[in-house]
């Protein structure tokens, strides 16, 4: 599953080039987008102007937002801005997943109408750019800020990251509340998860306890998933499941007990991405007990 | 589904004075309940007059709290409040919609005890009247200030209703924490739907892609219904049910996947408004496997 | 099932002295954490010493915490911090119920790494002492003040525990997010409830009708409950269930809706306590539904 | 004294019409100004926009402003705002008055370079127009209120007036630090004074007991006068002066004590209108003694 | 000068009973003013109960009130709060002069219309008050908590008082702005100062250094006495005065530089204490120079 | 006069070894001060970590400190953070400047007894470097950003200096309150300026309208300096002196009308730098008038 391991392990330097590119595309559509929405809406232009239009870089601008977002009276903007910013600069791969986060949500969810909007608004998108931050910390053993930031998330998003969890490029947490990813669990790049999905443990002392999502995965809403399983590339997990055994490749697993669609010796193999088609219900009919 | 459209295009004048007098009723209510929890609880003493007892009408009061509780370091309270104030003066729909979901919860949720507890305390209830003005907003295309107001209730009600969707008058989101409502969906008057609820897409790109709710319905907790299917007038959605194709009028769906309370055939129908008993469960003893 | 009247009728002499040994073992132990977290990670040393390190005592440091989470612009953390101060000064048995809250949390759950840890992030954790305050209250008739704390806990937490709810000791609510717990539910000693999970009423207008659950039980993930239904001591309800009849202790029900494992008539019956052992998964085999 | 008694006794009809055009054209040229401000600085474009263009009018825009610098954890910016906006809709002289210390700022102060500087910056003329509003509460016998303005003024701005003082148009408080106005003074049109000054009591028990200032009268920095005396219409006083005794009109006054320039029985009188050229020390040639 | 001994080596037995009951009196007529406006001022009566009403002691109502003004984004309100209720339980003398400086603005200034006024109002009653706390922990050896607490006096209410410096009872500073006390002076029971008064040093690297007022001294405004000087008891110090010499007991010095009312040989003697009368002009007929 | 020239045109070459060596030095002994205090004073620990231990360097440190000092509701601390930061990254004369400003209060005032004292509590120090930031933007021409800085100077510290005033190094403003500085005025190297001291201007419309004092001056509490004057080098003004004719260098002015201590034909000439030795009162004997 290559897509977790280059998240952990970054190579600074392959394809740096063309990310550079790709981000500041992005962040002059940003800044675009946002020069447009404050000149319509004189009501959010000082909010647009402070989060986005004033700063430098989406760097600056994504670690004023955060850093507004996830303060308390305890934990200031002022650090965590800084806290934010360094890191921004030190690991560029960092802001790179971010721009893949952006682009993600921009074109599979049909309700994102920019990437400002997203930039903005998405709790998922900043809880995934916070749990970065903590999962860097956490790999350098700064565990009860890595944990810290994890709480924020929590408490601010209704997002609970353990910091250890790794997590690839291109993911969507779409609406995002509920959602609930254990320590040693793990998702490939372009995965998309709706809400209240749980990524859980076994109760096990220690160890590989949690869920490993290949590439391409989809999770729709309210799914359970619980164990150190396997869903393989591209599989699609229905609403509400609830899975506790692997889930073979770009096959789609529905229900509570969850079983395959097609049944477990001939499960129907779709061709599409799941993670990126976003198809929440067309395999309705293969599954004829959702027939009311 | 008049409901809805009632909602959406109110016509101010039928009704106004019934209306105008029932607002009046309620304010004088939770001023009076205000005044004696302010005597019986010093501790409260302050919280009750700066949110309810220091205001002159039930919209400058609700606009108060919801500038209060929904601003932050880039929104200020100020700026919500003024956005809160001139849209209850400007269309008084609102606010009637606002009250007849605080009778709503009043009259149908035993743990109610006061329209006060409602207005200051529900989640649902606050979640919905910001609905309302993003809504408001959404149809006047000045889409950025209604997503900002999405993102905030989602923030810090746990609650994520696109401001597209269509909301009618007397609805109660009870505890509300997770509940989704995407784009296109419309809900109905007289609506309960109890936490985790989500009423989704498909994933399609465009047009309607959500549930359209009838009047009357109750969704039990966690129950997840995905795309444009219609969920019948006084239906009843079991908790924990996932239902992706239409459910009749007056009839009763349950489980994962969902099937109708006595048969797809020949349906049970029931004669209360579940929306208004609230019964959760009495469907029990219908369903042979609830049974353990 | 004593463990529910313990807690809400606390005998102040029995056992007294270990308590009070037991919470200065573990806020010697909160505190050496603390001081070494700071020394180790000077961007959060500010953090620790002012919820921790500054302060005399576990009920001072909690007070402290709690009424900075929970203020509000209109509901002042002073205030909070001396309500909370009071309580624990005047009913012992409040924090020794939070000393085993902290111990439930260190020794069941693998990612909590430290005492501190839990009493920081955990927002389980903090949502339950907020609610023995809001127990208390409510018990002597302050319903306003209760009610105003639920309120904060949901919004702050999105964790949603009627004040009339009764709670027992060592209980240990993970990741926390989306628990609803209804106005008459009991739950006992030892219990651990995961996330997303509803103790829920059945809609009759008054009266007991939520969940009674026994010592030790173990509730998974977005489980729902509903109705005046018993679990008793030791039994186990698997993620995404839905259980709307007694269970019987030391057994375990799953599916939605639920069934017994190993059947109605002769279900199988565990001997570790679930609540404590945190055992989730390992009852698939006998399940044979849950394979895919 | 005309000028107070205008100030307190506004006529609403005469030169409405006059005064709400010159109003129209202050507020155009605000926003202009803001509006350039905010393009040629981004860092301040959001402050800009949230503090004037984002404003329908210039009651709001200093409502809004007002509402923001003066609020403290138990005095919100929300009833602050409505406080200010309701005066300044109710009493159309409070704004007509501030609209002339806006040209008086303007016009005189050489370091004064836009009219939304002042609006913005600066605190004599912010502590101005709180205590406009908080005389008209003292007027109205709302004086625990009137008295909160007063204190907030003095935290905020180190300017304390006590709301009962008469204040008239076109005043200019320079750099304002340390101003102290007592109950019963008088200040006429179109007054300048610096900071430091003390228009004080006597000590005496009641009735009138502070200075009378006519109009057009210039006080110079640090400048105490104390009882009840006249400062003629035209006077100036020079700075670090004190004053028991009346001034005749278009005479200066300067030392400790006071003398008049050019001596008691003749003294030297000026014809321009000091509190408008604000000359501060051309009258050294005059007075030997201060010659070095 | 027996008053300051007293302060600073209260004796807690002496009188006591006869001060606590002076305490509640005064309470009691604090509680009945702000209830009374609390009542007839709504827009007051969230802050008036959040103050006052809501304590069950002045100590609590001082501590909260001071709390919530001294705070700052990094000295947290709940640990101000708990360090000024901590001082007045384990030092009764420091409130109980905090209830002689109440009697001394109530009596003394005619502009004070009630306690409550001066209790929530008047930046001089509660800088002296945080003073005592900092005079306190400077005596304990607790010194950068005590120059925090003067930093932040001088940054809320423009008045900064060195800790160490040791003020009596029944002490009034008036208006207060631009007071400044330095590190040895030492200022008498029933003392009144008003505002810009200087107690100030003359560079010395160490040691006594700064004025010692004796018992009933008054200060007007803008008075400089600098360096090791005694002012004796009952002198009088006119406003804008520099005073670098001793003052008799019971003498008026006026001018800058001072000189003696009647002249340095027979100085004029008064019989009154002008600290408590507060007359501030009545020596103008024995001074001829004041006369322009 | 070099001294200003140098501050507003900073050679960045010449002596910037030994700055920052110096800056180094400061910097660790700051440290080593606020961890001592931070162990002997657990109340300040939080604040000492977040406003200095926590941080890498001064800069940061002051940066950090000066952003929470002067952020509002519209000015957020994450934007002023990143304004000092970038200022003090990208021109080190500002920094080497508030280094010695550091030294100038801890060896001149007695009353200072750490570097960390200044560095957190001085008002004065605080309100110089927030103005070499607004000179610096004053001089780049983004004037709106340098006055609205200006504005929250004269709101937090009741010190007004205007962002065009020149401003040398090793600059003491003792207690500060009430301090104003005229736009066009210079203050040389090494000068102390006590509190309530005024550099004001003349009214004149445009161009040098403020005092210049040359390196090494003494200002005394409240003296009043107006108009384009030259206080020369090594002169010393006496408390409460209002002067408007230049002064010579080594002399000292005493008086309101000020007077050259020794006459105006041959003034006494004194050896030390009364900048430096602070001696604000020896002059005594050689002016009788002081003399009561």
């Amino acid at each position: 599953m290559p897509g977790q391991d280059n998240q952990s392990q970054p190579s600074p330097t392959a394809g740096n080039v063309e990310e550079n590119e790709d981000e500041a595309l992005v962040w002059e559509q940003i800044k675009s987008e946002a020069r447009q929405d404050a000149e319509s809406e004189p009501a959010l232009a000082s909010y647009l102007y402070s989060t986005v239009l004033s700063h430098s870089s989406l760097a600056r601008s994504l670690s004023f937002h955060l850093g507004n977002k996830l303060c308390s009276s305890t934990l200031l903007s002022t650090l965590l801005y800084d806290l934010f910013l360094n890191t921004f600069s030190s690991d560029p791969s960092i802001l790179s997943a971010a721009v893949a986060d952006l682009r993600a949500a921009r074109y599979r969810d049909p309700a994102c109408i920019s990437f400002s909007h997203c930039l903005l608004n998405y709790k998922g998108f900043l809880a995934i750019q916070t749990h970065r931050l903590a999962h860097k910390l956490w790999l350098e053993d700064r565990k009860p800020l890595a944990l810290s930031l994890q709480s924020r998330i929590s408490d601010v998003f209704a997002v609970d990251i353990h910091p250890g969890a790794r997590i690839g490029k291109g993911v969507l947490l779409d609406h995002a509340t509920g959602v609930v990813i254990g320590e040693t669990a793990v998702v490939g790049n372009n995965v998309s998860i709706l809400h209240h999905v749980t990524l859980g443990g076994t109760g096990k002392v220690s160890g590989d306890r949690h869920p490993r999502l290949g590439d391409g995965v989809l999770i729709g809403a309210g799914a359970t998933i619980l164990g150190n399983v396997k869903i393989g590339a591209g599989a699609k997990i229905g609403a509400g499941s609830v899975v506790l055994i692997d889930v073979p490749p770009w096959t789609t697993a529905v229900g509570n007990p969850a079983t395959l669609v097609g049944g477990k010796e001939k499960p129907k193999v779709h061709e599409d991405v799941p993670g990126e088609s976003m198809d929440h219900t067309s395999f309705i009919s293969q599954w004829s007990d959702y027939m009311i």
